[in-house]
């Protein structure tokens, strides 16, 4: 059996949940409360190094991190990678986009405004610009397809869904955003996510 | 033909060019420098809307970003890309790891200081702290290891080498990481980085 450690309130690890129920894995969920530091005693760092959530391991007792890694990992083979070369390299184009210019602004405000405590004020004005870039670039793409890659679901809409579809509780205003918001129900309906 | 945009400043987009070259692909380079905004002409942006180089034109015009996707494309089939699932896994571990907990740092603060032109004292603590933690991570597993991923080089030591043989660049102390330093030499010579 696969174990998943995991924050619930997180994007990343939500990603590997849902994943792992799409592909009906049988595993064990190890709620893991990063804000009081479960991801940083030495039996954690033991599994995981960089200690963070989420981290899979896999039924021999390897450890696997990394949110876009893992649902890689369980994903390869079905169909949700693409088998052609080129939309798959598109695919991994985005799951780097994703964590490079998506995750440290989406996902760190609202983080900031949610666990963190902070007020609309207090959030640095870099960061809610370079949300709002990530999100005008995907209303772009969206705006003439169903979906980032090609013409079916994949990885790449469940990692950028994941924290776009809780952008607002950082405070991006999602209106202006009307392609997003439909493509956010079509990859909720796709990939069974509650 | 391929067509790589990229400037050879740029660790992300030596990466590009080590992987055409070890693998004798036939491409042209269009050195494209990102300090002078040549990334960002609506010609440019036409091509790649998030305005980044390294870019990859393919054969029959189709773009590719994303230095780490671009590598993947290249290598896949090739003897750095591991083809057991579990190597494979690490090995995407590392590549996204080094785009979200080494890059913005080791990489961003060596970009301040050479291209930027700030001296020691004007870097943010906080990017030199990160820095030397990611780089103390690969220091622990290399002292362990020849390669970060199972017994051979693959696409982790060469997208991790890019920035870490010039973080000495950035006022990061190298004589800290001895199987670094080791491991550098090695990654070279593997992929015939000059």
């Amino acid at each position: 059996m696969l174990t998943a450690f995991g924050d619930s309130r997180s994007g990343n690890c939500l990603k590997v949940k849902w994943m792992l129920d799409i592909t009906r894995r049988d595993y064990q969920w190890i709620e893991t409360d990063v804000t009081t530091g479960s991801s940083r005693t030495p039996e954690f760092l033991a599994k995981n190094p960089a200690g963070q959530v989420p981290l899979l391991i896999l039924d021999d007792g390897r450890p696997l991190a990394q949110s876009n890694a893992i649902i890689l990992w369980i994903g390869e083979g079905g169909r949700f990678v693409p088998t052609d070369a080129y939309d798959r390299a598109r695919m991994m184009e985005w799951l780097f986009w994703e964590q490079y210019s998506h995750e440290p602004y989406v996902a760190v405000v609202r983080f900031q405004r949610t666990l963190g405590g902070k007020s609309e004020h207090e959030i640095e004005p870099r960061l809610m610009e370079r949300g709002h870039a990530a999100l005008a670039r995907m209303e772009m793409v969206l705006s003439g397809a169903d979906w980032l890659v090609g013409t079916a679901p994949t990885l790449a809409d469940l990692a950028l869904v994941a924290y776009t579809r809780v952008a607002h509780e950082g405070g991006f205003a999602m209106n202006r955003y009307p392609a997003i918001q439909a493509w956010i129900l079509r990859v909720e309906a796709a990939f069974a996510i509650g």
